[in-house]
């Protein structure tokens, strides 16, 4: 019997649909997990059902999760909901994939975490960054050893969506969306991907954030992620106090000191995530615009380039990728893997398993608040 | 009633398990649509369905094509299996996604392009390469005048999967595959693509193709397509008439003139498609190795790059790409999106349509005779 | 005593004040040596000496190979006199470097090569691009059996400066330029500098060559090569017969196919060399935009860079490199290590010299003849 | 008259003959500058004048300043003879070129400012990174507002020669190269340039030094920069306490705030440039590894490359390029442009100069001095 076939007996329910629900709704599908219920505001979630194809209903995620035969609650709405609705999911012994970060603030992740460490369900944070194979690959090159000791590591995270100042969305609002953002939003996914890779965490930061549009404009009426504005929208000032970019100098826990730049009004980025590892032994670098490819640099020999899927890319990481080289794999294959990791678990498969847990999701939530009371002290903070 | 939600109704059998069978299947779950029958030999397709999730099981497509409640048929058998298979599946009054290429010789696919025509379903040879965004992008710039007339085409089709001796596929074999081999699987492709996007056909061929390993040795026992021979395999010689690498010059309806080089020896390149369009106002060229991107080039101003999705890259194939720019989209997403269009048509929804019809499909195989009567007799040859 | 410094010792002489000539003068002076005439028209030369500094002026350049202490002799006039000025160095047993192609056909090249082959002198042609320290390692690469045996070669040379129908330049005159252009001017240099790499002669040919403007327009007064026409020209109008673009099939005589194409109407490729060359073990490729990084091709292990200067990059073309790794050498560099190459010989200094001969010279005329005459006929044609 | 000629007057004395001594030479030469005294130690000097080709040669730079018709010095001799030297050049009333840092610290670049401001002399520091024509294109950018306002600057400094424990040079004595290393010797490039394009002065920093190899291993005699160590060698231990890589926050006086990464133990980066300036209205990217090329980013638009040269790249830097688009440019041009500024002043020619003054070269020392305060404070200081 093979593996993967355990998966199609699974049920799932889905709470939230705005940008993310229906990427985790799809990559299930792949995956021949059966999608079987959805849950948001009433006037959302009909029409949302209908467009994805869901049969069941709910506009109280509560009723949903009393609902029989559902196996999995993926977690997608707004992030200040994420703490009761996590805390829901397991004390209804589902098994839970919840959007990150985790929750607002660590007083709610900790929460999370003691829940979960109670629990035989299986509770997974959506760090999907890890799943690039590239990714997982730069992990094995760590572990195996073959870039030497870690000296440091430089990167960025860069994005323009938020360029303007007509641009909006509900993670502006520290009320929906926590105090920090760009840190927050995407920082904190490449800082979950080099503690991954490392395998190492993160244990004291300095940072510097700023805010270029200090008073941004409003559209009248919500906006989804990533939607374009459309012509002749009436405009309302609101000030804003999170963070456009920021520079975050890190230290890890193996010694490695690390450099992160994120950006949320970097004109021409549109999501560009940029690592350089540089070891005793070699180092390598990697970008999200381009994954297929890990560029390993060498002193005296040639500098390399493994190929995603090759024999030289090695066969960790085999069961994380499903196409052959030269045969692009991107950003929504990189959902596809996270739940290939967490439903292999929920299921009982053998085989590691990548994905990040309440704990790894509540330490980058810490992070941040280290990474808040630096900037404001202007001095090193240990997380 | 938003359009996808068409195609959750539709339910589809797949004839063939190789490689390229779990990927139609797994593009056509994203998309809803219900795959609910598989088909191979007896002794394959039963691991198949489970490991696959499909339900219901044949050993005979005839038999598959009369089962009732079966919309579509997608047909990813060997090549040599094509002609029967799509006249069948015609006659039975499916639709139908037929592989590339279409059939074995001119003969065959003129029996299927006049019995397509004479049918109301809808016939598609599944060209992928055209749904990449940055394709379907190139064929709107051309027919918006915005490269001016085109002047030449380069470009070229670089694979290594069958750089050595002993790496071996039923495609190396002309019973199976056909009298050509690199300019069928892949030259075609590109053919097919930059036809596509010029919206004009090939009319003209002058062709020189080399075997470059004139005996090869087959491992006793069968291997599927891109798998990496094990360990201890013993193999038996046997004589390759079909071509490692050709260049192929080409003429245009248009005028234009093309020149493609293509490759199943080239060491290093996995999958590597190349195009490069020279306009009287500006060239454009494209990789699929890193395909989010389209560099446009200019004389006098600078050069661009058009990022897939941003509004910089046209609405017009908005429907055609579901990511925010950034989000790389890759191999697995044109079959979704080739799909998008095939059921799209299936379900009578509006919108422009972009899939090979068999008529394109026929002309790819005219194609390859001109080609491979070129090279022999060393002089152009009108398709 | 260091080798360099008998270059000091020197004196050259410099027919021509176009473009090209002022590039020998500067690499000449990184030598050290000492140039000291200069030749053109009575107009032209006097302005040009003061210019460029050059003590010494002669408007008849037989007059010029009579001054005594002269050493050396460069050729920089257009390629019409390239014949007579050849000879008459030679007859004044002077030293030459002449700008490619060395004359208008071979009837005329097979005259110097005859008389060069009874001089003691030292004659080069002015294939430049043989010394991009990238290209001489690929010749080792070659030698050393690296690639194993050479499979196919692609590549292109593209170009923009004469997109415009009102771009102008005496290159575009047959009288002035000859009846090949774009293949002459720039195919020429790619065919030379892959023969260089294969140490391998082109022996067989099949080209298709297009003019796109067959009408241009012609500034009234005479424009430098790469020099911008100005605001409010007149033009007269001109018929074109040279070809402004090619694809040219190319059979070595060590076994290997090439293809490569030819652009003088690429729009946003200003000067594109590319060279691909796929062994049985290994590929390389390298392009002249970025001219400091061999890309380097395996099929099972990495793919490799291999960086200028570096200690991968090999001890072999050690004294044709003159600045350490990441410190890019460009096109002015390529002019100092040719004339590094053909004034060592001059001096008697031990090293491998890698200038390109009289012989080397002839051919690539040969080969254009070839070229034309395969074109005519539509059929391939050896050289 | 030309402009040019006038430099063929201009007579020049060059301090030094390490590595950069020679780049000098050859930078002047191209520029038809009389190079015709040498200075060094007595054992070193006088071979190197023969390998250079240099008249005169002196053992005492001071004897070489009271040498007759001597119109400008180059000081290229180790950093901790700078100050005097620059003092002496200036009392002789020698135009003068010294090689960065322009000295030790800040008392020394003050007595050089002052007495500097007092001479009617040209002095310039040799930041020869400003001569890449897109560097001073980015300059021109930002000028004209096409960038809009600076919001942030992130880039880095990469190489790898001093990555092993066993690679040497004076540089990493601070008693000879002083107290801070990769950021006094690579950084100030970085820092000066970007100040440069920005047009505004670093005013604060915060920075995180780091030293890998704290202890390394001298080979008994000593080496040249850049040259590789041969085999062997006996080692000497010795204590290392200059950084070996850094992170440094920045704040211009014009609001914009930076993050630069630097190292000298980044194995594969060979010597790599890296900026991105991120505006209000569009951002720009160089890399110094392919230095023809600006990346330009826009939110809604096309992105852009600009390629040197080229009508996009704009006139005002075209007296600082030579060679057509297309043709790179590499490091070796950037010391002729830099001199081409110099001696232009020199001859008072008309034009733009771009060279760093003796006041630019004093605050990188005073940024140096401010940096290594807040590592050692742990926090941020003002320049």
């Amino acid at each position: 019997m093979s593996p993967q076939q355990n998966l199609y007996e699974l049920r799932t329910g889905i709470i939230g649909t705005g940008f993310i629900g229906p990427v985790h709704i799809e990559a299930l599908r792949r995956l021949g997990v059966q999608v079987v219920a959805l849950c948001d505001l009433p006037d959302r979630v009909e029409p949302a059902a209908r467009k994805l194809g869901i049969p069941q209903t709910f506009s109280d995620y509560r009723k949903m999760l009393q609902s029989p035969g559902l196996d999995v609650v993926h977690i997608t709405a707004p992030n200040r909901y994420h703490c009761e609705m996590s805390l829901a999911a397991l004390e209804a012994g589902k098994h839970c994939v919840c959007e990150k970060p985790l929750a607002m603030n660590t007083r709610q992740t900790s929460k999370i975490v003691q829940r979960a460490a109670k629990s035989s369900a299986v509770f997974a944070v959506n760090y999907n960054v890890r799943f690039y194979p590239a990714v997982l690959q730069m992990r094995k090159l760590v572990s195996r050893g073959e870039l030497g000791e870690i000296i440091h590591v430089n990167g960025s995270y860069m994005q323009d969506w938020l360029f303007k100042e007509t641009d909006y969305n509900w993670r502006l609002l520290p009320a929906e969306g926590g105090k920090l953002r760009a840190v927050a939003d995407i920082g904190t996914h490449w800082m979950d991907t080099v503690s991954f890779i490392l395998d190492s965490k993160i244990i004291s930061v300095f940072a510097d954030l700023s805010t270029w549009h200090k008073t941004r404009k409003r559209p009248i009426g919500e906006i989804q992620t990533f939607a374009n504005a459309g012509a002749r929208v009436k405009y309302a000032s609101y000030p804003v106090k999170t963070e456009d970019f920021a520079s975050v100098l890190l230290e890890f826990g193996n010694g490695a000191r690390g450099n992160l730049a994120v950006s949320q009004v970097a004109a021409g980025r549109k999501n560009c995530i940029r690592v350089e590892i540089y070891g005793s032994r070699k180092s390598v670098s990697w970008c999200s615009e381009n994954p297929e490819f890990l560029r390993l640099g060498n002193r005296d020999g040639v500098n390399e380039v493994a190929v995603r899927g090759t024999q030289a890319f090695g066969p960790d990481v085999a069961s994380y990728l499903d196409y052959p080289p030269g045969h692009v794999e991107g950003f929504p294959d990189t959902f596809k893997m996270l739940f290939r990791s967490v439903y292999s678990a929920i299921a009982g498969l053998p085989g590691e398993k990548f994905h990040a847990t309440a704990l790894d999701g509540h330490h980058e939530v810490a992070i941040c608040e280290a990474i808040l009371a630096s900037h404001k002290n202007r001095r090193w903070i240990k997380v």
